[in-house]
């Protein structure tokens, strides 16, 4: 209607986003799209836009929080694996040597990540992440790991979603740790939320009630060209708008960007602002954006500056 | 407002059902779990109602659709296949001995289904449906496959979709091939229809042109306790309302009615209608429906009476 045309005009979609380039192309690519009797129009239904998460909608330093959750996890349980001390990488853990837990590489996280994720029902594991979330704290801001979302990031998934779009998560995370907190966030519901994952075996107990059991066994990894698989497994559309921040989502970028027949987007975080979050890129340990830095310009890639692009960071309470 | 809820009352929802206790349990259950205030209210996020497509949304008999197409397909690339006229299944379905094919067990099926859905990009497949779609129709009834969907299940969508239910698909049938169709013939988006799957690899060509090609490889089973992993996996809620034909969806009917904190819903279709459809259930090769059957009473389940319940079966032109 009328009311609503005039005040969409008149109100900034994106409050904590500075006037410049990258703002002014993300209005004009919505205004277009959503205009109807533009050319370059899309139908409701095929407005699919897609978001990394880690060091995209929240931080991601000094290490995924996720694995903050795992090793968080593996202390609490200590008690009851007296085992644990004298087998890696848990000794390496609970002395406190996370150096010493990283050397294990990928079967070390492996072994963290079944200890924390796997052997218990999906209904276990949401209330152990629920708990956590309520207690820990990040080492540098002292926020809640829910409260480090970027405020310029919940106003544009708030931006598109007013506008008919329908905003996904495609994350390397795990799904299952994402859709506990996610849907509140983000306002994005669990089933627009991708990530990998570990196996799940249905099972009915002797006193009847079925359960999922969560195994020790990867089912997917959601990263690289691991996203596109996901998009198509679960959405089975090629998204018009793709937001992320380092090259393991080079091939989302990829996958969006090339499609033909509407407008496309693509849209790199550029973490430069080690003031009020951190600064990092291609020699980055989490988070490496390298290529993706060489390419954007070529692939047509907007590459937002924190620094100069945000007036605020983290969530506005 | 008030003009839309006059019209909601004075309108039957369900106009090819005919009244009776299951067409009352159904509005019952869509009125009190969407009236504020009641005891019974389901926020909207968690309005979440799941059904089977073979046997359920259309028809099954006297093969699932999906393998007609997949026979349809191999007929079609034969002559670009010499080598098939001396090898099992293709020998036996290019004579026209379907009896040998199926005597060929899980096997042969899964080689028909290597040859019709693997080895090309997603969107070639989907252009192959597309066209099968347009030309091929069924032996018994000569209308085009996706005609035969049933008019009162095409009600109980819109009816649920109307009151801010999402409606989701949990199929054993392949996600690929129902999303080409189901999107507009069910009004259900491409991404909340869930279904078995092979897999999917990701590949840019040297003309930088990325593409998804479909491997000849298992990835998922939605069918029997697969269908609770399904709907975690691309839901991860629970529904309360599930809505099956076969004891394939025997698992999926537990997993949404033992669930508590909402009344929760289950539904079976009970074909009985050899006149208007197919009458089938303990002893049937396609959509066996033996202990759902049994322990339908027992569990609460409301059985479908496609006979009595049903005024008219297929879509309504
Ligand atoms: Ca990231
Ligand atoms: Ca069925």
């Amino acid at each position: 209607g009328k009311d609503k045309g005039e005040s969409v005009q008149m109100t900034d979609p994106l409050p904590s986003w500075n006037e410049g380039a990258n703002k002014k192309a993300i209005i004009d690519f919505v205004t277009k799209t959503t205009t109807e009797g533009s050319t370059d129009f899309i139908p409701v239904a095929d407005r699919i836009a897609c978001f990394d998460n880690d060091g995209t909608l929240w931080s991601e330093q000094p290490m995924y929080f996720q694995l903050t959750f795992a090793i968080d996890r593996v202390k609490a349980m200590a008690k009851d694996h007296p085992e644990w001390h004298n087998k890696e990488p848990f000794k390496a853990l609970l002395e406190g040597d996370m150096k010493k837990v990283m050397s294990g590489g990928e079967h070390a996280l492996l072994q963290l990540v079944a200890a924390s994720h796997a052997g218990i029902s999906t209904e276990a594991f949401n209330q152990n992440v629920k708990d956590w979330l309520k207690t820990a704290t990040h080492p540098k801001t002292g926020m809640h790991y829910n409260e480090m979302v970027f405020q310029p990031m919940l106003e544009l998934l708030q931006y598109l979603q007013s506008n008919d779009y329908k905003t996904f998560i495609v994350s390397g995370g795990g799904i299952d740790f994402m859709r506990v907190w996610a849907e509140e966030t983000y306002h994005i519901p669990s089933h627009q939320i991708i990530g990998s994952s570990i196996k799940t075996k249905y099972e009915v107990g002797e006193d009847g009630i079925p359960k999922l059991i969560k195994l020790p066994e990867l089912n997917f990894n959601d990263d690289k060209d691991g996203k596109p698989v996901g998009i198509h497994q679960h959405i089975g559309k090629r998204p018009v708008l793709a937001f992320g921040n380092s090259d393991g989502d080079y091939q989302m970028l990829q996958w969006t960007t090339t499609a033909t027949g509407y407008p496309r987007l693509g849209l790199i975080l550029h973490h430069n602002d080690a003031e009020r979050e951190w600064a990092y890129d291609r020699q980055s340990h989490i988070g490496k954006l390298d290529k993706g830095l060489d390419d954007a310009s070529k692939n047509g890639w907007l590459l937002v500056d924190m620094k100069q692009d945000w007036k605020q960071v983290y969530l506005k309470k």
